[in-house]
Formats: structure tokens, C-alpha cells, sequence
């Protein structure tokens, strides 16, 4: 019984990445088609034109903030969901070609930027070695396999690819980084159901250029019990002082009070796009207690009371 | 074919008082068995009892405030419903008995209070005449009548009953003062239908004392564009410092904002208590712009996107 | 050494009521000349013309509400100040004439709410006796001194006054009423300093007939972590919909919150008349939590370090 | 008389780029010793130790939003101060070395992300021209000057700086990009004085993880009539879901309604770091109708009459 096709997925590459091992942490990685692109863009394009079910990005990052070009491209454009998102420690292998002994390590390759979040490590443990910068930690592990340097520093993942033996994993600065993915899919039936741990992401483009329309956003959420997890201005492009606003909050769609402040910011806002509830990777319950009257027991009641005033007693 | 039996209408009396005359300007009065009775209360629990089909009684004054005996009265007890509202400008007629001149007054019946806000035409018409008081203008019509004194100072109604010869009509002090009154009803079936100058009744009260309640309430219905027109506190009985609200906001509960804002507070706050929706006396435009969004149309469009977000693209 | 004269106090008389219990009640009452009024606007207006140092006049029941006259004179006319509250259960002595056995009583003399507030104590223990009305409980125990019934139900005051032989005292129905006094003063000098435990009274007039208006006032006061205890709408007069809103909130004018808070209505109202701070009589610490951030050393701190942004660092 | 020494400044390199554009847009750069950095947290740096009097740095481009190595380097370490701003269109200047024809030219150097943004004009006046990237738009001039490529991308500035001949200047795509440098200074002395368009900008962490903390924050600003014009999330480094904001907001701190929200900020964040109060670059007035009872007068007139309450008249 020959059964559906394997999906086929999308991830900003290259191959070996910690993007890539957040798309493999998904079940439904194992039997996939996984296609690296070269830029977040052509990730998501390439689930737009239906050559790929899926793309995994980077969405933001717990000590660089948000990835500007995935608020960007999931803002405009043939629209996208949200269908899971994956966090991932930034914790990096050090790595090298089978054979070569730490005492003989001399170059390492990596990215400038993950070689200053190990230095500490690195100093202790291969003194004296010297950074050959590579475009991508990947990158990192290739040249170290094909044997243009003598250890990288990389995802765990790109160790394991290029046949590396890991010197140590887990390796990271003092500020325990974490990324946070998110799978972007083409809207095609309901999204994902409620788990009781899940986010809403939404760009909200604000109505006027008037002071108070992002307090009037906050409050259309806050009125109805919906926590914001993260705003984000970026620019609309048309000129300095110009923004929409990249919105993560607590709650599914399919919730009576999460459902009826996505009513109210798309008749307030001057356009609002939805880009998906999907499951908090966290699994954890809300941080912050429910306000009075927002729990779906209670919108269901104060929505039938008033059903009850307009149609009259019996 | 004998039809329905006339309906019978409640009022807070004697007769000949401007709660008569409101209640004679409804069209369906005009074929009702009108009942006089001693107190608001009276007038509203012969409504809740059956005795009546409905109740008028005075809401509150420009000049004086709210008339606190008939918010008491609403807000506790087996629910009314407002049905109708009548606001008439407090206009006085100054009568006399047939075949008295006025250069033979000498003396005035009427409740202290009217005296006081006709003063100055009594003083330029019939001076000199002393005040006789009375428990309301319209017990001094018929003092008048009865010969006990020779002018009455009351509503155009009490003359007319009485028989008495009108002197001057529309008399009143530089305040132009106006009272509103209203028709309670037993609630069965739906409320009138939405005319487009709609106002909405309702009893507030609060979950809890904390400092903010006021505040989350008025923003509840702000954001939803409903705006209010009349709050007044009222102690609930249970000490200094508790207060329920009475609260008027422009609206219909069959319009989709209103429905939600009263969802909303009926979520939120310890008890709400629905008064009705009926047309504004003035049938005027609502004064306040509407804020951008809440619009019937644009409440319908909302909810049929997230409906849309809900089960998902075809 | 002669010292000074003794203060004058009016109040709402007749005597022997519970305000002149409440007058009775300060210290500085004992050596003072007092000056019963016929009504409350007398009263406030004896102190407006020198006649009195002060009025003790009634503001609101727990159970009745607001006192409406006396807003609406505090809130227009020549400028008053509150300058203490006094708290007084609504409690009743049940008194006759000396020589009257409690099987002897037939007649009770009082103001008819009175009446119905001790009717269980009364069928209880006077069954049988009738009701005599009279303007006033004081009245009641003038009745009952000079013969003409045979019980009064009053203020353990009154019974004093005109010599009657207490039955029982501190009579009441359920609900524990009680009643706030003020005592209103011509402004000189400062305020009574702060206590920790202080009220501030205000009249705000709303500058636009928006909606949002008085969602903006209790804005500005909940920034600034003042807590609103009474808020009544009163009528300006000029119309239907047009009101003024008497309050009192938690705080004394000297604090750097309630300051600002003040400031905040007075620029952004058409009106507002300080009717003073002034010692709560409960003397309790404040109902609710205060909000982070606007203690009076917080406040202090935050103008000081603005004050050093403007200066600049040494 | 020798007078002052020339000021030295730092700025974000290499020579010829847009940022030393908007530093020689100074007039006080005229005779100033410039100081070009390799990066924006080392053109600080030189400020912060004494090497620099002020480093020009871009804050935030139209088209690509917030530049976040200079939000976060202004955030943390030693305070400075925000003394001017400059805004500066993205218009490229297309030039090649002397004696070389528009048909002659085979390469063209410059950074990508420039080359994508005038490749209309190249495509129409230098077609088939290929792209040799730069990783400045400076360096790609120095090329040029070197005889490494035929025609460069660049600032005006820098074809000016290595003697090329300009074919087109004016050159960028349709969004009309503008960029956004301020000048950081050490903290001395009071910021420059009020100009009547000022900005001022801030960095506020918030004190809670609460829902409603930006919210409070933004009404905060709200209530004093102090307009947003720019908010951008930044993770504090703490993990996901933590943040703080920079926040630019118009008028300046000597205002009294700047003045008291940076104070109810101080209070009320968990900390809040003053970046500076400085003329805006439009030096237009205010896009917004200031909201009543903010204006400065006003602000004084309250101050003044609250002063009056507690003190008493006289």
C-alpha cells in the first residue's frame, strides 16, 4: 500500500545547521525530504509555490533578538502559517577530524560569532589555536572534514553529518542562548487544535499614525485576557516612523477570548494578518494568572446570557 | 370581535402629576386603565405581581439628579425591563379656579419646590399672594378645585383634570429642566427592536473593591465603542465604600458591540443586572463619533474572518 | 489670659439628630457655641459668611446613598473645605416620657423611616403602638417630652436632651447603616497634615461631553496609584447627559501622588474644586495593595533624578 | 589665543560611508579629527574611555528597521547620551575612476545589499556590468580607485574621497530609504536646550514579567500627552519571552510632561535608562494634536494651584 508521499521540507541551510536539527526534531522530519535554502526568503517561497509542505526558520533568538528577514518575509507576501515551533539550546560541539589529538589542534573553524561565545572554553582546552572564520558553523565542519582546519565549532548535528569526533558538546557562553523556530506552512484547513500551551503570532498594521493606536492594540488584548509574549515594531517601509508590529501572545484562535481580540484588532487596525496558533514549544501552563471573566467557560456563558436578552425570556 | 383587554399602566401619582403626563404621551395610554400609586416601589412591584403591564415612573432630573428610590427599585427585586423612555421639560401651569381674576389671588397651593422655580413669574403676575403648601402640584389643583385656595401652581394635566382656568402655561425657571421617565415592563419576549437612537440600561456590580473595577468596566465598554451616557453610584446596603453602578450607554443589545461590551461585563463583574435596550426619547444621532471599528458591518466582518481562521481556508 | 473665643459650629438641626451627635463628637465641640440649621445649604452658608467656623453636615449613608444637597452645595458657591469626617452608626434609642411603663406605650413618635428601620425591635417588645410621624426623630423626643406620645425612636442624643428614660439603645435593622459627616470649614492655611490614613474630596467637571471622558479622569488617577472610594455623578444643570462627578479618593494633597493626580484633573478638566484632605474616621491603612512605584520616596526619587537628567552630571 | 582643541570624532567606518556622511553633516565636524571604527560597540567604546568627544552611529533605517548592535550597545555598559540625530536618504552615488567611458565599464564594485537597491539603473545605463562585492560601499570605491573594478556604488562622500567621477548620484530604489545616525556623547552638563521639536529616547526594562507591564508603560506616557514615535522590543539576555524596550518619544526632558513621565517611568520599570533629549531632524512640530491639559503652561498653571492647596490660601 503505497500511502501518501513524504513531505517535504524546507530550512534555511546550509545542511548541518542548527535550523536543520530543529526541523529533525520534529516527528514528521524522520521520513521527510529535507531542501536547505540559501536565505530565509527562499525558504518560505519555496513552500509558497508548493515545492515544499514546509519551512523551518529561525524566528528569534533569546540574546540577538528577533531574525529581522523572517519577521520581514512572514509579514508580506502570499500569506503563511504557523504550524509548530521547535526551541533549541544554543550549545555547540567542538569537534575535530578523527585522528587529530586536541594537543595538535592549531586552526579552528567556525563562525566568528559562535567562536567568541566558546572562547572560554576554547582558551582552557586548546590554547593557542587560531580562528579561520567561515560563513556558517556548517561550514565550519565541512572544511574541518575535508581537512582545511583541525576543529570547528558547530551544531551537533554537523558534527555527526561530516563524520567528526566530538571533543565536547554542550558548549556555551554564561547566558544560556536559545533560538526559537518556527515551521511555516500554506494555509490549508483549521489550524492545528487547542493543547491548553498555545500562541498566536499576528502583524498588525496600526490604523493611523496616532499616538495612542498601539496602547488601543494593547488594550484590545488586555481587556479580553490575552497575554502578549512578544512585540516587535519593524517598518513598513514607508518611511522612518512607519511600523506594523510583529505580535506573539498566549492563546489559540479557537478560543472564545483569543478569537474575539483578533475580531476586534482586524476591525481596529488598518489590516491584521494571522500567522498561526500552533503549540508553545514549552508545553508549560500561562505565565501569569487569568483575569477575572476570560476563561472559555465564562466567554461561552456571558455570550449566552446575552443571546438570552435579545431573543427575551420564555 | 372583541381583541386584547386594554393594557394597564402603573404610575407613580396622585393623579395629575407630570408622571401622568408622560405617561399619557405613550400612544397605547390613551386605551389603558391607569393606575395611580403612592411610591415608585408601589408602581413597580404592581408590575411584578401582575397588576400591571407597566410602570412609569421618574428616572431622573437635569436639575435634581437621579431619582434614587427608582434606581433602588430596579436594581433589586424580580427584573424589569425598560421599554420606553419620556422626557418632558419641567413647565408649569399657574391656574385658577373659574371666575377667580387674577388680582383676586391670594393665595398659592403647590409643593414648596415648584413655588421656589416659578418665584419670579408669581412675583410680576401675582404679587403678594401667599404659598399654601402641598405634598405635590397636583394635590394643589385640587385644593384649588375644592375652593381651599384660589391659584395652583402644577402640571397642565392637574388644570385640565380639575377643571381649573390655565393663567399662564410653560412657566419655569432660567434652568430649562427636564426629567426623564420610564416604562418598566415585565421582560418576555425580545426588546423593542433597534431604531438606530438606542440606549441600553444596565446595573453594575463589581466584583471586587479593588481600586481599578471602575476603570476595567468603563474600558470595556470603551473599546467596544459604547459609549455611556449616565453612571451613578449606588450603595448596595452592605456598608461605606460598596457601591454597585447604574449605568446608561448608548446602544442596543441586539447590535453586535453592545452585545459584547455586556458580555464582557457580565463576565467580569459579580452581578450584572440588564435593564433593557428601548429608543432614546430624542431620537437623535449618538453624540460621539463611533470609533473606528464598531460599526455593525465591521463587527460581522470580524468575527466572520476568525470564524474563517477557525476552520480553515478551502 | 483670655485665650481665644470660643468656635462656632453650625449644623443641620434640629438638635438632637445624629448630626449634632456626629458635631458633638469632635473634641474642639465641647466648649463650642453650636448653631443648629434648618437645612444643610443654611448651614454651609453660615460658615460661608463668617457666622460659623464650620458646618457639620451628613454626606452619605451606607444605606440611603449620597446625600444629594449636600454635594450640590459643596460643589457650587463660594469654596469650602472638608477638614474632618466623622462616622456614626445608624442606631436608635427607643425612649419614653419618665414614668411610662413599656405596656403603657401606645404612640410612637419619629420620622417614619426611622420608624420602619426598629419595626422587629417594636412589634417585638412594643406591640400595639401606633405611629405618631414627625419631621424629625429629634422632633419625635420634643413630642414625647411634651406629652403628645408616649415613645420616641431617635438618636441616643435627643433622649438625652429632653430627659427621656432610654428602653433600649443601639436599635437597628440588619443592615448596619451608617453615616458620614463632614465637617466643611472656610479655606485658610493649610490642610490638617496627613496621617497615613487620609481621604481627598473633589467636584471634577468634565472638560468634553466625550465618552472617554471620565475613563481619562480615573486614568489619571490610576497612574499615579491613587484609589478612587466614592465617585457620584451629580447634574450641572445644564441639561440631560451633563454631569459633574463628586469624589473622594485615598491620600492627602501634601502627597507627591495625590499632588500630581490633582494636578493632572485640574489640567484636563473644565473644572475642579478641591474640597479638601482630611483624616479618614475608620483610620485604617489603605483597602488596596499600592502600586509599584508610587510611594511617596519613590516619587520623591523619580523628580529627583529627572531634576538631575535636566541638570546634568557634575 | 589658542581656544579649545579640535573635537575628535568617532564614527562607524570605514571613510566614506553614510555614517561619516551624517557626521560631516555636523557643522562642528568641520574641524573636527574623525575617527573612523570597525564596528558601533567600538565607535561607543572610544566615547565611553575618553578617546572620543562623540561617535555618529545609525540607529534605524526605513526600509530595514532598527540597528540592533547599536540599541543594545546604547542599552548596556557606561551611559551616553543621544546629543543630535541625522537623517540621511540612502542615495548612491555611481562613479568610476577618471578616463573611463560608461561603456567601458565591466565590473562594478559594491556591497550586495546596494547593488540590489540601484539595479534598475544599472541595468538601463550600465548594462551587463558584473557585481564585484565589497563589504562597504567605501570599500567598493577604493577599489575602483585602486583600478580593482570600473565603476563603484557608494556614499557621494566616498567617490568624492578617492577622486571618481560621478555618473549618476541620487541613485536608489522606489521606497526612498532614509537612515537615522545619532551622535552619543558622555553624560556632562544639561542635554542641548529645547528647541520646540526634540525627541527624547530611553531604555526601559520592565519590572514585572506581567502581561499588562507595557501597557502601563505606554499609558504612562499616554496620560502626560507625550507622544511614541519609535518601540522596539530587545531580549535583555535572560531567555526567551524577556525583554526590554527602547523607546523614542517627542519633546524633551525639560518639559514638564517629559519630564513627569520619565519619572512615573523610573518608578515604575525595574530600570530605565535615559538616552538623551535632542532636536529631531525634521525640526517639524508635532505630527499629533497635543492632548489637552498637556502643554507646558498648563503643566506649570496645575503645579502652581496645587502648591496653593497645600499651603492654603492666604
Amino acid at each position: 500500500m503505497p500511502g501518501l508521499p513524504p513531505p517535504r521540507y524546507a530550512y534555511l541551510g546550509p545542511e548541518g545547521t542548527f535550523t536543520e536539527a530543529a526541523l529533525r526534531s520534529l516527528p514528521s522530519a524522520s521520513k521527510a525530504h529535507l531542501m536547505p535554502c540559501s536565505t530565509v526568503p527562499a525558504a518560505l517561497d519555496a513552500v509558497r509555490q508548493g515545492e515544499a509542505d514546509g519551512a523551518m526558520v529561525p524566528l528569534e533568538n533569546s540574546v540577538e533578538g528577533s531574525v529581522a528577514v523572517t519577521l520581514d518575509a512572514l509579514a508580506v507576501g502570499e500569506p503563511l502559517l504557523i504550524a509548530r515551533e521547535v526551541v533549541l539550546p544554543v550549545a555547540f560541539a567542538v569537534a575535530t577530524r578523527p585522528g587529530i589529538a586536541p594537543e595538535d589542534v592549531r586552526t579552528i573553524a567556525t563562525i566568528p560569532h559562535a567562536h567568541a561565545q566558546v572562547r572560554g572554553w576554547l582558551d582552557e582546552h586548546l590554547p593557542g589555536a587560531a580562528l579561520l572564520p567561515t560563513p556558517s558553523t556548517a561550514d565550519g565542519a565541512r572544511v574541518v572534514a575535508e581537512g582545511g582546519a583541525d576543529a570547528a565549532v558547530c551544531a551537533p548535528i554537523a558534527a555527526e553529518r561530516y563524520g567528526l569526533v566530538v571533543l565536547a558538546s554542550d558548549v556555551h557562553d554564561a547566558l544560556d542562548a536559545q533560538t526559537r523556530f518556527v515551521l511555516a506552512v500554506r494555509p490549508s484547513g483549521p489550524p492545528p487544535p487547542p493543547t491548553g500551551w498555545d500562541r498566536t503570532s499576528l502583524v498588525a498594521f496600526i490604523a493611523d499614525d496616532h499616538a495612542g493606536a498601539l496602547l488601543e492594540l494593547l488594550t484590545e488584548l488586555a481587556v479580553r485576557g490575552v497575554n502578549l509574549t512578544r512585540i516587535e515594531s519593524r517598518p513598513t517601509g514607508e518611511g522612518l516612523g512607519r511600523y506594523c508590529f510583529s505580535i506573539d501572545c498566549e492563546g489559540h484562535v479557537a478560543e472564545p477570548r483569543v478569537g474575539e481580540a483578533l475580531a476586534a484588532l482586524r476591525r481596529t487596525c488598518l489590516d491584521l494578518r494571522f500567522l498561526g496558533s500552533y503549540p508553545r514549544a514549552d508545553a508549560a501552563p500561562e505565565s501569569t494568572p487569568r483575569r477575572r471573566g476570560t476563561s472559555e467557560a465564562e466567554f461561552r456563558d456571558g455570550a449566552a446570557w446575552v443571546e438570552r436578552l435579545r431573543t427575551g425570556p420564555v
